[in-house]
């Protein structure tokens, strides 16, 4: 850490700073420049906040030279976090790029058995749905709870995909754990602290979404929360955040993938559908994503788009998502990396669909 | 709502607009452009969402013309809500300019004693201090919790200051609101529905703060969801907002004050310290909030800034802070309001402080 | 400087920077960390970029310490520049706030003499008023040139009043000079370096306004361009940046004003007109912006907002503006500022007007 | 264009409305409904704009239902519009990604030959490099001017690569058109309204970048008015915007280039190296370029980014460019597009360079 004094800081207030600093345990060096002087701190400084030298008389800034993150820093860990999820073979943060698809929201046995079999033969590894939605205005649909997570079951017995959805309060974490192969913390939610504690204490692997404003290290901040608790299997997803820009929902920052890639050894995940808000947006966007290295992707597909009960704007169709997957195995391909075959010919027929029945 | 077609649009896609707007309860006025077809929605429109329309096929988007939120709104209701704290004289929302002030954190009894007795003396009508902190690492000081609600509660005893203390988890709703006179939500938490929805159904008025990326909108949707739970007293907070500037921590978007007051009929709170994050910017910026019409101010005031535990760089010492309520006091009449007189000359002396030990 | 090594840098890195650095005339100060090497730079390094330092091999970042900029800079002259208007007694930068006030475009002869005769009554000292004005769409109004200029002439020799207005490329700098009092740079020009540089060269006093996405350095980088080529008369004008909020039409950035009160000596600017751009937000967010220490202010007002050719949105009409500048003052005089006094009673009659026809 | 009425307009306001907009030659159609009254207008909306209403009485706001950009609006041309480069058989906005490589700046002779070669050899099918540099420091490094001008005249005609660089000023256009193939206009000239109509007389391509804080829409507008001044060769490039996000230099907005695909008939360049302004960020965000479907892509290359005069922390060296071309040739089949293949094995060695000597 770099302490800046101000042009005019006394030769007291620098002491004060030195002092300050070695009964903290850290080691000092003072440099007295032309203008200004700064004193540089050395040692383990995990327990020493920049603020404490911030509110100091005399002190114009801090500055931070290592980051504050350990647990989940690449530094910290070098080789790549590969997570598993059992009873599958899908294993997360691999050569593999895993894509989870599947509706906004669980509405329906039907619907969710329906989607269910037909990402599954698209090539799909994960299903995703909604039990519990966070919703803008009190007045709309807020998802169907436990009911929602029993279909989310029963799809998993019936295709053997596992299965991610969210969980918004600490109350429902058990609950949900129980049902769910992931659990995924929503963007609202990435800095809800007493959450992020109580997921860190589960046997699940945890999906930690980007907030619509969170910096990248805050983003991690927020995963070194979780791991400090005890979980060690967390995915970060990038998922757009909020700019001036209002030609998309939100702006898909891909950017972020290649920087987490870097500064973490954690896996990525990136989400186009919330990314980007709009349905003919989410191929481009989705190619570039694994063109980019993230190492899972989330996708929101829906049986009939112009009727779901959330989202149905960036959700894709069935035939849509089939197509699509055509598309990100080629790009795999280009890169080195597989993704999943689909069990049949990649587009959903109506015979396909008869265990739904 | 105006639903807008494509270029392309096919008549059959238009009826089908028309049909579903129609099932749901609305009339419709379709308009036949050169270029572009759109349909205009009208009657009760509350319980009918924008995006049942936008993933219709044929439909380009959806604009909304009257806003989301209702009982929050001043065309609910025209008149100001007043909020009263029992117990005490304070009245928000009135011609009086109320100041809350006090330390970020709650660090020891002697420090929020100290702090009490010398912003009531300086004209604070409500004391704050944070007992629960919701922190961006792990590894830092997460407050005094139960200890600190103490702490608070004999301040308030010895000063008759109302207290305002934020609740963080839904667990610990009951054990603050026993505590605090005023509930406050942090900015993390504005889109914490779970908890939103736990504090509207608590008798004790509540303080929104704005999140760091949430529109004006937004926060009035936030509202919505506490007021719609039964709890009419709530105060919204702008605290300042994430932008690309980096001279100040935050953006404090005063403009949020002038908005907020035709918007809504909620009292309007200017918090300067979060919002610039620097202590030479809170009094230039608080003076700005009481002109641009707040109607109540929250500053972070400590006795010893420099070894505060959490936010001492944007933190007023106690003659700092007494000095900065005259400048306040004069701005408050220059526009026809009030605002607390000291109950001493404003400046604390070592007798005043006589009652804390 | 701080030049901040890789954590795996090696000794050779490390040596080259240091002979880098020294080669540009620099002392260096290395600090060997626990798990990183910074290299601290000393002395004169305004000629030293820090892209030399970024790019080399080993090198993670560098931090400036000193602001880059330095003629502009409040450490290089501790006073505030006051600003003297030739053939008036208008001293912008001392203790009265100035007012300016005008139409966005010059419309007609009618029209400015109109406003001009107002705002000179209702207390403004200098009239505003585009004759060349930068448009987003190719189609719309683009003002009335030369001829503009000259009807704010005849304003200006009616009225007494100096005027500023727009110059937008470097051809037209000497026929803008040649009647303007005060030359303004639009904020879609902040960095057209070239057009700097021009107004540079004139004896005129320039108006800088902010880019909707400029930080507030980079505005202070702009004035250095001016302030370097040789005109010491620079204002800097706050008028709202681009930021994800819709509720105002740009994100007027009051703080503007303290930060740059403290990092300049140069007068301050405030335009809540463009600032917010709703005619509703303008007084409260000018009040705001006097309380806040502005040195002046520049409103939009026009005789028939209605009609107005361009911003009718967010300008005042005459009595509106008149009773504003009553608000202003008793905000000024809270300050210890003053602000111009009217001519009359502050409120425009028919008989004020005469002199137009 | 639909005018939305405030809640208690009269009826006087709405007729005034109603009559200014039939008085324009629209077309009207009034919709009462419960809480507010909109006019839809219809017809040819080209010369009137949205400020005639937002500024008369009663009324709210007006949304625009049409986009105001014409002759770049793929509704206008629904076909691509493809560029070719005289002289050579380079062709934008065709099948083939194009590659444009070279330095930042044109710092000497041999520099700008050595790229030229390198770049040619690795796939590059343009040459780009500045003469004229805009710079945030007006005490910075501004370019060679027209010796650099000479010098990529001279490297063109050794490698028969064709030639971009920025123009900066109205005056040095004709200079400028007589040495590129290709002129770019820089994101801090994105509104330069002046020299977008000067390029626009031009018979040379234009590549427009955005500006670091322009909409998607803007960028639109700002082509055209090059295309509406005569000049229909227009290229888009997305090169970074400004957000909140500080681990990348601008945050680079991919999701613009799917977006610009569908709005406009014009090719769409991406920009990674300023996009990211991280050397180590540029090959994954490069690829997720093409795969997103961009025409052009721009990279900086430099044969010693640590000594660069300008931008070295966001170049390529020669060797990481040629290892580069090779993953982006397929990621470019895996979409069924192709891209510039290598003239030797893709990797330059010394004896490729001796043309240079």
């Amino acid at each position: 850490m770099i302490v800046v004094m101000k042009p005019n800081a006394t030769e007291t207030e620098i002491q004060n700073v030195i002092r300050k600093a070695e009964s903290l345990g850290a080691r000092t060096h003072p440099i007295y420049g032309q203008h200004r002087t700064v004193v540089a701190l050395v040692g383990d400084l995990t327990r020493i906040s920049r603020e404490t030298f911030n509110a100091m008389d005399g002190v114009k800034e801090t500055v931070r030279i290592q980051e504050p993150y350990k647990l989940t820093s690449r530094s910290t860990r070098p080789d790549d976090t590969i997570i598993e999820l059992p009873g599958s073979d899908v294993r997360i943060g691999g050569n593999e790029v895993i894509v989870m698809a599947g509706p906004c929201s669980v509405e329906s046995r039907e619907q969710i058995l329906e989607t269910a079999h037909a990402v599954k033969e698209a090539g799909a590894k994960v299903l995703r749905g909604g039990a519990f939605k966070p919703r803008t205005s009190p007045y709309s649909f807020q998802g169907l709870g436990l009911k929602g997570l029993e279909y989310l079951a029963e799809a998993r017995e019936q295709t053997g995909l596992p299965i991610i959805t969210e969980v918004m309060t600490v109350e429902a974490v058990p609950m949900v754990a129980e049902y769910a192969d992931i659990l995924q913390i929503g963007a609202r939610n990435m800095q809800n602290y007493g959450l992020l504690q109580a997921v860190g204490k589960v046997k699940r692997p945890v999906m930690l979404k980007r907030g619509i404003s969170g910096t990248i290290e805050e983003l991690l901040m927020c995963a070194e929360y979780i791991v400090s608790s005890g979980n060690n299997n967390v995915l970060l997803c990038e998922r757009g955040i909020r700019t001036y820009e209002t030609a998309t929902r939100n702006t898909f920052d891909l950017n972020a993938v290649p920087v987490l890639k870097q500064a973490t050894h954690l896996p990525v995940v990136a989400d186009p559908s919330h990314g980007t808000g709009y349905r003919e947006l989410v191929p481009a966007m989705a190619r570039a994503a694994v063109a980019a290295g993230a190492d899972a992707l989330i996708i929101e597909v829906h049986p009939d788009p112009d009727n779901a009960m959330s989202d149905g704007r960036q959700s894709l169709d069935l035939n849509e998502f089939a197509r699509l997957m055509d598309q990100l195995r080629r790009v795999a391909v280009a890169i080195d990396r597989t993704l999943g075959q689909p069990s049949n010919n990649g587009v959903v027929t109506p015979a396909d669909l008869t265990a739904v029945a």
